[in-house]
């Protein structure tokens, strides 16, 4: 799967001269629904129908920093997946270097509209058998 | 009327060392709420009633800078209101300066939940009366 | 000159349902930064140059909405630039819609890094060169 | 020690109707900041004297949501400290719930301007006394 792309915008650097630590993980969200994209999920149509998936936990590394201008590559992987709950991993790199500059998991769940945790292989099938199929590739 | 303070937050800092120009803008909604709530409006009440109140236009000028740890003085006022939209300007200051770092002006209007622009005087008497009365102690 | 894209995340929507309006000028940065770029300017260059470049002025007209999903073609132009001030004018358009949805633009000068207004002819003609290129193909 | 308070503005919340998930790791900085104010250090000063402290690491659990409006108490503690490395816990909660809404974990280090990893009792020994005072009141 093709990589997400990040431009460090200057807006996300501070008086460090850096990328502010809490941008990394909106870029974590902005490659995890460009991730659903590609496996042909639409976070937005989910949400329209009703579904949604908020953060339940993160756990982040910071080792390396960016800055403006810097095209940070993003790579992500559903982790895990099992009944109400699923996790992704993300590497993130600069470009020609092999070493992240971050790395990170998320955890997630699905909620109704009111709230309820939601049993994605009964509610959306469709998904069930997407997450499936990814964590297959994974194992292979 | 006491005004509103904000701390700036390192987060809200650039690489330019100073706070970055959109953060303002946000201040400016901290500050209305905060003048709102003073006057006697909730906003969160507004909404539960069905009105939401967009910013329709801004005109911002920049004049000094501030930075992490500054605590920013906001003077909020009501400029104008007739039927459908209403007017705050803005200014901001530094402690023990008595110029301004940053002016503005925002315009606003109110809506009902399917996008509707709403009559305060018919939708909410209670606030427009509030609105008149800001008013009218500003010309006094 | 090529559009800037936006496409807009889901942490740039606030519980109106719609984009925030404070990230318009985040995008209006991001679209200006790669106006720069297209006519071979650098940003950070210019930077590490020992030049910074801040807001001065900003105004704003919210027409429409724009939400989650959404990508925002950004039209940017150079509209003055005399001495040490300069403005670009920006219009803001969803897919397949003649009318923006925001229209807006902002005021800069060059600032040298203790902080002294730049005389951009004198300190880097290369960059005065191209912005008068660009004010005169705009007159033509 | 005197619980950190913020109240979450209209531009925190996300078309989820929640507070985004991104900003509680701006409040973990808001709430450090004013942890280290409290027990005497100032970190402006600790960057005028040339110490930058960056984060390493996050982890953290979102147990409820928050919106536009809330009060948010968080508490903040001291939980490890030694060499360059340090780490912070956080609980956050609404009023007259005693269940936390999020908990987390920070881990920092101290640099000095040119990036390089400082050892707090040799370069400030005032902040390596104050540190340690914490961790012992914790202890007993």
């Amino acid at each position: 799967m093709e990589p997400y792309y990040h431009k460090v915008s200057y807006y996300e650097t501070d008086r460090m001269g850096v990328t502010h630590h809490s941008n990394y993980i909106r870029w974590m969200e902005e490659a995890r629904v460009d991730y659903l994209n590609k496996i042909g999920v639409s976070y937005a149509r989910l949400e329209e129908e009703g579904l949604v998936s908020p953060v339940v936990g993160l756990s982040c590394s910071y080792l390396r920093s960016t800055t403006f201008d810097d095209t940070v590559r993003i790579v992500v992987r559903l982790d895990s997946y099992r009944g109400v709950r699923f996790a992704f991993s993300y590497e993130m790199f600069l470009p020609d270097q092999p070493s992240p500059v971050f790395t990170a998991s998320s955890t997630h769940c699905f909620l109704d509209q009111a709230g309820k945790p939601v049993m994605v292989r009964h509610n959306n099938p469709k998904l069930d058998a997407l997450f499936k199929a990814q964590l297959k590739e994974r194992r292979e």
